[in-house]
């Protein structure tokens, strides 16, 4: 620790509060959230800071394991071939990505600032990677049984939400990440009324314009119904604005 | 266990003590030997036993991340490619099968009638995929750690092997497994001379017969180099046997 940079120290205790998880060696989280293009330029100024591509390649198999050990204990009746196909759905970079975006990890990756300018803390695949350095880092720091408790539910869910049809489990969550990332701000919900049915509709807005209009059963509900929307047109504008990366 | 009949108790018996394991719940060790065409037919006979099938879906990824927990650990130095490689050659159904060997496991899975006619009790693929159901028995029975206890080192000398490039670890044990498994008998060992450089001369027998004549520094490393020839006589034989299936 004592080798870490002020903003590095804050950016791994504010990490570690989000996980619930503190290490016993808190450099393991630092590496995991290394991505090579910080690790090369801090290097060039005489650190010696590894990246995190070892700890990604351990995590991949970590990954693997949590998922299956959840398939095989959660779903008796799942064949070999329904357990390998929710293998690969689930232990993806969209996936990953989006366990990850629950805990806002973009926002903590140490990345060069070459790739922060080409939208690197916002690229699926630096997230994806950097989650499963992660889950390498609490395995080593602490086993296997502590990665199922800091994620374990993640991944239930994400198996759940794969069985049953759906896409992406939380777009509130979602949402936020990408909206604090891009415009350093949270999205504003409006209540607007309840309709003739008793479903409510909610406005979405973002820097005082509306983006999206939900509607629900509950506020709850319409809330969820206005992030998805939200999420779904922020996400085609990132995808088309990122083509030339 | 009292749904087990008196030969499938002593087959578990005898496994758990060549593996220094024992388990608290053996059943998850039967499970893991029953191949599906034993499954099958005994269960035509009114029996309710599972395949071993999902055991070794789980297994493949208690495989894996034992390798990349070796090599993320005794290899610092090793790069993300090179741990890729390498874990691919391991965790491959040739590795898996040449360690399996060393505990004899052909022997001791359940097999269906036709399945044993046809040669399954000596199927590299059948003993690997037995061996990854193995592994995950131990896994959901003692955690993590039990694995690495039970077969840590076996896989440490099968990295080792290949990073060093050298294919089969231990002859001597492999060439017993098929002796016994096809002759019912181990081979004999006849130290014939040692020549003018003082280098042991070795002559391997089976069934009276003489097989190979192995050399080396010691008796030992003679014996080795004889039973290298004879594994590649028998298994050269084996697959020329086995095309029909």
């Amino acid at each position: 620790m004592d080798d870490l940079r002020e903003r590095e120290r804050r950016v791994l205790g504010e990490l570690q509060e989000k996980l619930g998880y503190h290490f016993k060696n808190p450099m393991l989280l630092f590496n995991a959230l290394c991505h090579s293009s910080y690790a090369y330029e801090v290097n060039q100024l005489g650190r010696d800071v590894k990246n995190n591509e070892r700890l990604e390649f351990l995590g991949d198999a970590v990954v693997e394991l949590v998922v299956c050990d959840i398939l095989y204990n959660k779903y008796p009746d799942a064949t070999e071939g329904e357990m390998a196909k929710t293998k690969g759905a689930v232990a993806s970079e969209e996936v990953l990505t989006e366990i990850a975006s629950q805990y806002e990890l973009g926002k903590y990756i140490f990345l060069g600032k070459g790739e922060e300018k080409t939208g690197g803390r916002t690229r699926s695949s630096i997230i994806a990677d950097t989650f499963e350095a992660v889950c390498a880092a609490i395995y080593l720091d602490g086993g296997l049984k502590k990665v199922m408790e800091v994620f374990g539910e993640k991944f239930e869910k994400a198996i759940e939400v794969f069985l049953t049809g759906q896409r992406i489990f939380d777009y509130k969550t979602a949402l936020q990440e990408i909206t604090q990332e891009r415009y350093k701000e949270l999205p504003e919900y409006r209540t607007v009324k309840q309709d003739e049915n008793g479903r409510f509709v909610v406005e979405l807005y973002l820097q005082g314009q509306k983006v999206s209009t939900g509607t629900g059963a509950s506020k709850k509900d319409a809330e969820k119904d206005a992030a998805k929307k939200a999420y779904e047109i922020l996400t085609a504008t990132n995808e088309s604005s990122s083509n030339s990366n």
